[in-house]
């Protein structure tokens, strides 16, 4: 049985494939003389238990060698493959704000095989301007131009009250995944991969851990 | 025994706690007039089991009304107290390129009680103009403003090559919570709290999704 059969049989849990990129990002940064890497190891460094890693990985086939751990590479690629790496991925971005622009000129997309296509923004002041190399276009081109350039991803960093009309046109326009910035909770069609990154949420994470911390601190 | 009490002595899984920026999010969205909520609903609309909610909800005290479901605005506030909404946190952000733009033009921030108080940024043509209703201060004078002015919450959105000496800089200074936008993993004290938003990470999460859909279409 190949891999993605398995996986499409057993299912992963969320949990596990939430934590891939992890996993992925920590094996890249590692020297390339490094051969091989235990559970204790990997556990370590992403500060979970042995038991976590060798349990998180076993959905993946069992390729880690008892007493000798896992080979680096080989661990790698294999991460990489189902991450879906192993391709490049068109994008659209829809909004030239200084969030747009910050992802468009963020270096490790590309690095990753996401490489944006084309630009879309609303003001006519901004609209035929250069970013990243791409000249800014007018979202009244936005359906045509993806008829003619079929993408993969839409990246929406307009403002609030745009986001819900520009993603439904997206997804009439026939993209099937959306990276949304706006803080608004998007509505999509259920054919449509949806990720919000929710930019509020790392403060909560933060001022819940300040307060834990004071509280455990005045005890 | 007090809440804080009870949760230092049990302790709250760390999947609970990412999970509750969403919880109040979503009470936060709902209309004023709505006074109570069952875990069914709040499971429906956050994608989690009925189950999964009570489980997840007990770990703050059983104000939850069998039959009855929770009060909203009680659930909401006793979560906002948990994640430290309660009261005001003061900000520095170091990095006025895009991506401190962004952050810093970011209207939600203010609203849940995040303040950015000062922004630094080593470039002498940035230097003096001004963002976001503040003048952007010159990153030398970055020990003398934090010693004048104490701040809880450091924001890191300067280049990667320069991350890690901003963030030592920053601790020595006496910030507790670090923000690091910037794409390399930073070694900080252990008395220091560090949260890191990995952009990577949501289109990782993205390109395993659309493998994964294209794999059980083509099956």
């Amino acid at each position: 049985m190949t891999i993605r059969k398995q996986r499409r049989k057993e299912g992963i849990p969320r949990g596990v494939i939430s934590r891939l990129p992890k996993y992925y990002r920590y094996l890249s940064g590692l020297s390339q003389a490094q051969e091989k890497i235990s559970s204790a190891e990997l556990g370590k460094a992403l500060n979970m238990t042995a038991a976590q890693i060798r349990s998180d990985l076993s959905y993946f086939g069992s390729f880690g060698l008892h007493g000798y751990g896992y080979r680096v590479d080989e661990l790698k690629n294999h991460i990489s493959a189902i991450l879906g790496l192993d391709r490049e991925y068109s994008l659209v971005l829809i909004g030239a704000g200084n969030l747009g622009r910050a992802i468009a000129s963020y270096p490790n997309f590309r690095k990753r095989g996401f490489i944006i296509k084309a630009i879309f923004d609303a003001d006519p002041e901004v609209i035929g301007t250069e970013l990243a190399g791409l000249t800014i276009r007018s979202i009244d081109t936005l359906e045509d131009y993806l008829q003619a350039n079929p993408c993969d991803i839409a990246v929406i960093t307009t403002p609030k009250e745009a986001s819900q009309a520009v993603c439904d046109r997206i997804c009439r326009a026939g993209i099937k995944a959306i990276w949304n910035f706006s803080p608004l909770d998007l509505r999509v069609p259920n054919d449509v991969i949806l990720e919000h990154t929710h930019l509020t949420d790392s403060l909560l994470q933060l001022s819940f851990q300040i307060t834990n911390n004071e509280t455990e601190k005045s005890s």
